[in-house]
């Protein structure tokens, strides 16, 4: 099998299957629970959020544990555009987020928020500037993605951070779904007030993810009822899920000191792509995740791509996988410019730490099989 | 170890961790994916879903997958309040519910919606015809608690959606989180439109959980973004919860023939408890579930009596785990008419099918111990 659909979801590390067994079964109390089994669980859960906190180099304090992405984008963006809506209506994103951000939105000017888009270049790039003239005085959120999950696009989200230092009336959230363990952020002193991480993204389980929400700020909450995680994500805590994660957080850290090998792949794979007939590579050359590459066959559905690779055990995707089954043309590559049919036929690959050249050489060989015989079909 | 805090959490069947693990390590792709590791865990979820329809005796795409009991009441209330306040306003809840429920009404009386609390009787029972007289014009949801989490008294569902069933603009939510598989809920044809379900209240992991809504039913969504679970719950799936906690329902409700031995294990704790001095039971002798059973000993802290006992290795808890860390008298003993002094003392003991005989009489015989010397101390 050659597993390269690492954005829609990773492979759980073996020892992060094995760590959420042995707590699922030993310390299965109730967190909220006064006795000592729930306070074993409560103590699994204090130790997971030190050891994150120590690996991003933020306080526990300021983690709240979710059940994942989608519930991480939806706390921080309606949460702050309810908390701070006394203050002004406007809302700033981008064209290129994830589902969960875009919709999050859609829902919010629904509800009377007025919600600017702003546009990226022809390499997924948002400029500083032009979030700078974005800003009004009634402007209370700016939110972004940091690394594209279709293009590996590297938004500046530090620099937007210094920016929006100067404006402490507006809450700036990332979300860092696609960068854990590939593209360095550095949450501490940065600009940035709340943060979206999902397990499952870093080889943790699904159904589990993290808040990061700066100390001191107050957002309002999506669920309510008990007292967990500060009264900001009500509900009995996955307490071995939260303890997984944190193992699955440490060991992909401990990875990105071989970022620099995803890299040559990633050159790798897009020099052998641009010798293939047919082949447009759409993410960018610079300011690009050194795991995710994504390209178009012109003309060519992609759902065919996908099908014809896995009748092989190769494994890539369309676009996102949340949105996967919508049969639209990606919303991101027509953002970036890219014409519909281009936009329409977009393959993303995307490698974990294990992926290998030879398995790279292997994809690159059936494409070159693959593609003519497609592309006949569609000139035929 | 004598674990009678099954209503706080309950511990997960073995078999059950094990068909986690193997579906997160074997079925790891994300089900929105289109090649077949996407598909096969899709199809996986689908398997899921149909057992839990053929188990309730409902239909397969009745079924929302949620992360637990909090996040599905928060879904049913909110979604159903926002969903249909065109057409009024006004909502119906009671005084005994779990605070995930109760909140979530507090939050929509901050959002201009008007919310009645039916208040119940001394056996924490509510009259249908009570709340036939609180229906108006403008009430939109009906929402309330089948076996109360603090006291195991049974509210008279079934008879409230017959009623219900004569007010079609009216929704009607019931929480069954603490009925599966001890008190039997017919969900077809039952007038109930709504209903929350958790999983690791019967054996399945933390994290998982799933609402019933009724075929046809729209009612707006908490998350936005992918469009998983008909657009109601965005986020990828916890695929290898969702395995396990159809397991977990299969293995809980084959238990629930056994439930006249839970029934008279109750018994037998409610006449030890009534022989033991300084002791009185707060769960009504009628209409109740057969696994909890509430008691106080007025004057004394029930902290104090769960640390004594957990010295024992016998787990015990003050009222619902979610609200046990808010030193505040129980708001369901009060509801039911309890002096403050005694809302303040009680003690949950709550059986799993697992629950023997003797560890009733090992848990009994500690209260004879501690008892006389906490009420020395006190009384001193």
């Amino acid at each position: 099998m050659i597993y390269l659909d690492n954005s829609a979801t990773t492979k759980p590390y073996k020892e992060v299957i094995e760590t959420f067994s042995t707590v699922a079964s030993t310390y299965f109390g109730n967190p909220s629970s006064l006795h000592s089994l729930g306070m074993q669980a409560e103590g699994l859960i204090g130790e997971s959020r030190n050891r994150i906190a120590h690996l991003l180099g933020i306080k526990a304090n300021e983690i709240i544990f979710t059940s994942g992405g989608t519930e991480g984008n939806n706390i921080a963006i309606k949460g702050a555009a309810k908390a701070k809506q006394s203050r002004g209506k406007h809302l700033i994103t981008t064209q290129v987020e994830h589902a969960s951000v875009h919709e999050a939105f859609s829902q919010l000017e629904k509800e009377g928020f007025d919600v600017t888009y702003v546009p990226v270049d022809e390499n997924g790039m948002i400029s500083v500037e032009r979030i700078k003239n974005e800003i009004r005085s009634d402007t209370i959120l700016v939110s972004m993605i940091h690394v594209n999950n279709e293009t590996g696009a590297i938004l500046p989200v530090q620099k937007i951070g210094e920016l929006l230092k100067a404006y402490p009336q507006i809450l700036f959230h990332v979300d860092h779904v696609q960068g854990v363990s590939k593209v360095p952020l550095d949450l501490k002193d940065s600009g940035i007030d709340l943060c979206t991480f999902s397990a499952h993204k870093f080889h943790g389980m699904k159904g589990n993810g993290f808040l990061f929400v700066r100390e001191g700020l107050r957002i309002d909450a999506l669920f309510h009822g008990g007292e967990q995680e500060g009264r900001l994500r009500a509900g009995t805590e996955n307490v071995a899920g939260i303890v997984a994660m944190a193992k699955a957080l440490r060991l992909a850290t401990e990875s990105a000191s071989k970022s620099w090998q995803l890299e040559k792949l990633r050159q790798y794979l897009v020099n052998e792509l641009t010798t293939l007939e047919g082949v447009v590579v759409n993410s960018p050359d610079d300011n690009v995740a050194p795991h995710i590459v994504n390209f178009s066959i012109p003309g060519v559905k992609p759902e065919v791509v996908v099908q014809s690779l896995t009748a092989k055990e190769i494994y890539v995707s369309t676009k996102s996988a949340c949105s996967s089954k919508v049969s639209e043309p990606s919303r991101v590559l027509l953002a970036m410019g890219l014409s519909e049919e281009r936009a329409n036929s977009g393959i993303r690959v995307s490698f974990s730490y294990e992926t290998t050249q030879t398995e790279i050489d292997q994809f690159i060989s059936q494409l070159k099989i693959i593609i003519p015989e497609l592309l006949e079909v569609v000139n035929s």
